[in-house]
């Protein structure tokens, strides 16, 4: 009932829209058991989307990659920033706590020790009360009168927030500093409570707190760096390192911080972020050990193993250029085995050098040649020995001279670079560890020789470290890299100043190219998707990105239709649009056609239907698995569409797709963004996103191709965006 | 132009509607530089998006939640069969590479040792080239004429492949026999190669075909269940366990192999795949070290920790519902010293156990008493010292009597637990780990009373064993917790038993109930979302879940009509549709209206737009600037619609939302399903999610509280769903 009076005003044409456009009611749903936990609504959500409007657009338009970079400069400052700071709020409370206990003890061993009998003993028992028990009420009195949110862990607070979930009041200076008395009065009571809960708390807050405070410095550019980061990402990820930053001082545990922050904190995950968290977490362990040492292996890793990529990136290239049939490969083969050979041979007969082999496990070959009894060619053992052995050697012993060190240095890796793309299973870890090694000791040979007082051991450690730094600037991992080395020499010790080689050497060689896969991946053409959008692109839109020349199938169509789709077209999988009419070929029938999108339906879906004849809907529970199980057994197998057996009956049948298809596909609206359908194609990990017009309409499709073909590259501090060709 | 004859056919009608709906002309996007690579078009593209389809919802509400446990079980089965035929491929390799580098060292040694000069160096010349040579041809030959895809390390295809890039012929047995072979005869010729990247690409292979293999099993049961396993998603899951079974056989470090697999492999990530990858890196180099070892302490340390779990939610819940002011928590407090004081102080005057303190590090406390000079009581250096430094005690020395720790484990279990919910910043990570290495030790101690003969450092081990499982039965994380006790305990030779031990305590603790920090998640109510969503839910659609009563805005819009909403609700972001009529407020206006999607604007963002006035678009660059800087600048800040100084000029002016919104939000079909919804919020890290109908008009929407009351309950390997009360 719309009264005439209402007629015409804003009111009046409201309720009509409402009366004309009902909203639809939702179900009930039923409720598979009963519950007596609860989830609270007084928490509000987090929202980690990137709010996107025209205005960002404009002002990314007008942006330069230079910017970009100085951002994501400014980003590694902070996570360090919360290392550091973590790390020093940790060290204030493991001193306070010292202190205040060796206070205590003093206390209690003064009033206790010289009266052990009759009424003293009760006196004991309040003396040792007042010494423990005062401590408690002081920590409960602050955390109740000042801030009860300091109270507990703190975990599955800082776990909610990473996960979306608001809590207001959690990361405040205040909750810090009342958290940070309050665990050492916690501590210092005898209470059985530890001491890192509070810690990962305090570093989440220093995580969510840091871009606030380094708003407090009025530098104008700096200011205006900092308002970009000031989202609620950025904070998320500040949060999850600080997380592991807290972890990493309770334990000096870098590696293990940044996997329990991973594996019970953060709910989003990209190894991006986990090479930040990483990152701080060592800065926080760094703090809280003061171990400050710097060390070259890093850069030269990082170099020389850039220099690798560039080398093999070319080397494979022009093997897949020129050595393109069974014949040539096989020459290829046998020359690369044949220099392989004469370096061998060569370097062994032509450096007479005697050694004692130093055979801890009776596995060494080497040959006695010219030398005396007991002695062998020093050459012999690196040529003849499998590479593990030989790294044994190089990480244990004192064995190898430093003219033999450089000869095989120089000798094995240019083998090395040869070897890529020769028709062979190959690896390079192994070698990249043989090579490190090798300028590791030549590196640690001659510093001994400039600096004698150094201990003897120090070629070991250089070898060690080489290693890792060789292998690093090929692989440009971090946290895998440290634990591998560190598991494969079975010393624990020597962590720091690796994990520092191992991150110089990803700077380093990040300056200078892509790693080693991703070169091969690159030479190879693999539509590889990173983990995030190219910077600067939000002005690209869905429409410019799209395949228009999209195939449809309406809801209801003939089975002769679907065959001669299936036949002209090599697409994988096909919007089903509402486009009613029972439509029949002729032979030369228009591909594209247009309508509200209904569903999605695969290439082997259709196959399926077609191969198995399932042209009625089902109506049983068996009939429904029937059609199941055949879908199932023909997603991975390959029917062709000659081998099909269908009467021409059959072929006039009109089938209806709605049973089979994806009633509910991912689709994006034309005029969306880059980087948002990037990240809904890759997050979800899709194959196909539908683009819709403003009422529904199908217009196009976006495959991984589309996106992949933008790549951002990186060279010594400069980026950009480059269009791919695809062939 | 049309002709008349072809009126009414299917091409006249296609053809017409094509006209009426042009297509969307795709822009030509300038690429930011030129490019000299390419992206290859042969590639197709997989799909690990999960499909859906009427008969599948079907079938999913005639399953029961037994039905999803089993097939847990079955993937589980999988991981370990990928890990141990991983391992064994390798032993394989490695045994063959010795046996053949021995045969090769005996044919060079029996031909070069005799004979150094003249003539016969140029002998030696041939021999040792036929000696590595030939197994250099040997190996090409293989790869040309049988398996050219065997080349090479595999790697990049294989990180390609998890990426979403699917490239044929890369995973099949063939290629895992060439692969095998030809690495062997590779690493007998001495090539500057390794075996870690063949190892991979084996360990990926059998991923890839171990569940085409197992359905070579003819049981109907199983074959059900696989069938509903081979899909893209799992086999993807699969080959990047195999990739870390293949890197931990290669270098015998699982949990760096597990790391290498996420950093350098698989481009989809969570928690649970991790602890996938990592049992299957375990079992791959359990099988290749052929180490056996079956250990209690994990299923211990799983009940007691799950037996903690269920009291301490009991104490907290209690605590948080009875003791809620000020003065009980005090007294709560005071109470709990009390005890704590109390349990101390008798259990050091009723013991009279009189021992030598091995003070290493001069930094321990204890009571003399009765002892004789050079002697102190036990129980006092459990009672006097921190707990890091009674953990040290506890793993590195042999002080403790077997009554002593009994005594102590029970008092210091009860403090324990009733220390939670208390108001004091605590942790459980110490405490966990001192009350598991006191059980630990009680164990071995009880061990080498029954078998004598074993080695004295029993007690010490179990004492690790002991913490890590006690922790692990709280946290339930893998390897983090791993990581973290090796690191901890600077031991790494203990790794494997250490490793077992953590895996038994996950699997028995998760029998029981969830971890320690989803139970008190659970008691405040916080809305988290797991990783995945709750299993046989397909049959939920959108509309069933979201909120009707959505509140849109139109485009253009009166001052006063956004001061009205915000008033009112309270919702934190807002559809903006196509509803064309200038909307003016009187007061009670209606606030639900339907139209076309448009985009989407958050409430800071509107706060921004009334606070700072910014009612017309802006032209300039300098404007667009000014504007986005206050949007970043509000943010995060709160400000009141109260605090708004606007005069009725301004609150009658028309504003266009259009620059400010977000033109392509995330939205979502009314019919898509619970599933579907789950992935898209949680994948994207999305607030809200926008629900249209078939004609893109909102209809409602969803946020993560609709999503996070349904959730999934795991007890005693039986399972279902519950919706919890939202309150």
């Amino acid at each position: 009932m719309i009264s005439t009076a209402e007629e015409g005003t804003a009111n009046g044409i409201l309720r009509k829209l409402s009366l004309m456009v009902p909203p639809i009611k939702p179900r009930v749903i039923k409720a598979r058991s009963k519950s007596f936990t609860h989830v609270s609504s007084k928490f509000e959500s987090m929202d980690y989307d990137v709010w996107s409007n025209e205005l960002l657009i404009k002002e990314e338009q007008s942006k330069s990659y230079r910017q970009v970079v100085e951002v994501d400069i400014l980003r590694w400052i902070l996570f360090l920033l919360v290392g550091i700071f973590t790390g020093l709020v940790a060290v204030f409370i493991n001193i306070s706590i010292r202190f205040l206990q060796s206070l205590q003890f003093q206390y209690v061993l003064h009033y206790m020790q010289n009266c052990t009998t009759g009424y003293c003993e009760f006196l004991n028992y309040l003396i040792w009360y007042l010494a423990f028990g005062s401590f408690t009420l002081l920590g409960t009195a602050i955390v109740v009168f000042v801030e009860p949110g300091a109270a507990g862990s703190g975990i599955p607070f800082i776990v909610s927030c990473l996960n979306g979930v608001c809590i207001p009041h959690i990361t405040t200076l205040k909750v810090l500093i009342v958290k940070a008395v309050g665990v050492i009065f916690a501590c210092v009571a005898g209470l059985a409570t530890g001491k890192e809960g509070p810690f990962i708390h305090v570093g989440s807050i220093i995580g969510g707190i840091i871009i606030n405070g380094a708003r407090k410095i009025k530098i104008h550019w700096l200011q205006l760096k900092l308002a970009e980061l000031n989202n609620s990402r950025e904070k998320r990820d500040l949060i999850a390192a600080g997380f592991a930053a807290g972890v990493a001082a309770a334990f000096s545990s870098p590696v293990g911080a940044t996997l329990l922050s991973l594996e019970e904190g953060t709910s989003f995950w990209s190894v991006i972020l986990m090479w930040r968290i990483f990152f701080c977490a060592i800065a926080s362990t760094f703090t809280f050990n003061s171990v400050t040492k710097l060390i070259l292996n890093g850069v030269i890793g990082g170099a020389v193993g850039a220099f690798y990529i560039y080398a093999s990136s070319k080397i494979t290239f022009y093997r897949k250029r020129f050595i393109n049939n069974s014949a040539l490969q096989l020459i290829d083969s046998a020359v690369l085995s044949f220099i392989t050979a004469i370096f061998g041979i060569v370097s062994i007969y032509s450096v007479q050098n005697c050694i004692v082999v130093k055979d801890t496990e009776g596995l060494m070959y080497s040959f006695q040649l010219n030398c005396s009894q007991g002695f062998y060619n020093e050459m012999s053992v690196f040529w003849l020995n499998s590479q593990e052995s030989l790294l044994r050697l190089l990480f244990n012993t004192d064995m190898f001279q430093i003219e033999n060190l450089i000869l095989y240095c120089i000798l094995y890796f240019i083998l090395f670079i040869m070897i890529n793309g020769i028709q062979l299973p190959t690896g390079v870890f192994i070698p990249a560890l043989v090579v490190g090694a090798t300028w590791g000791r030549i590196f640690g040979l001659i510093l001994l020789k400039i600096f004698p007082q150094m201990p003897a051991t120090v070629p070991i450690k250089y070898a060690l470290l080489g290693a890792a730094a060789q292998l690093g600037g090929l692989l440009r991992t971090t946290l895998s890299l440290s634990v591998l080395v560190v598991e494969a020499s079975g010393s624990i010790i020597f962590g720091f100043p690796l994990m520092f080689t191992i991150f110089t050497t990803k700077w380093v060689g990040d300056f200078f190219s892509e790693n080693f896969y991703e070169a091969m991946i690159n030479i190879v053409g693999l539509p590889l998707l990173p983990a995030d959008p190219p910077p600067l692109v939000s002005d690209i839109e869905a429409k410019d990105l799209m395949n228009a020349a999209v195939v449809s199938f309406p809801t209801k169509v003939s089975i002769q239709y679907i065959i001669d789709v299936l036949g002209r077209v090599k697409h994988q999988g096909f919007p089903v649009i509402n486009f009613e009419f029972n439509f029949q070929s002729n032979g030369t029938s228009e591909l594209c056609m247009f309508g509200e999108l209904q569903g999605f339906i695969y290439r082997h879906q259709l196959m399926t239907i077609l191969h198995c004849k399932l042209f009625s809907p089902p109506e049983t529970p068996e009939q429904v698995e029937k059609i199941l199980s055949s879908f199932r057994k023909y997603e991975n197998a390959s029917v062709h569409i000659q081998n099909l057996n269908l009467n021409e009956d059959e072929k006039l049948k009109i089938i209806d797709l709605k049973p089979f298809m994806n009633p509910s596909p991912y689709s994006a609206q034309a005029i969306m963004s880059f980087p948002r359908i990037f990240r809904l194609l890759r997050s979800l990990g899709l194959r196909h996103v539908i683009i819709v017009n403003n009422t529904n309409q199908v217009v196009g499709i976006i495959s991984r191709k589309d996106l992949a073909k933008y790549r951002c590259w990186r060279h010594a501090a400069s980026m950009g965006l480059k269009e791919l060709r695809i062939r």
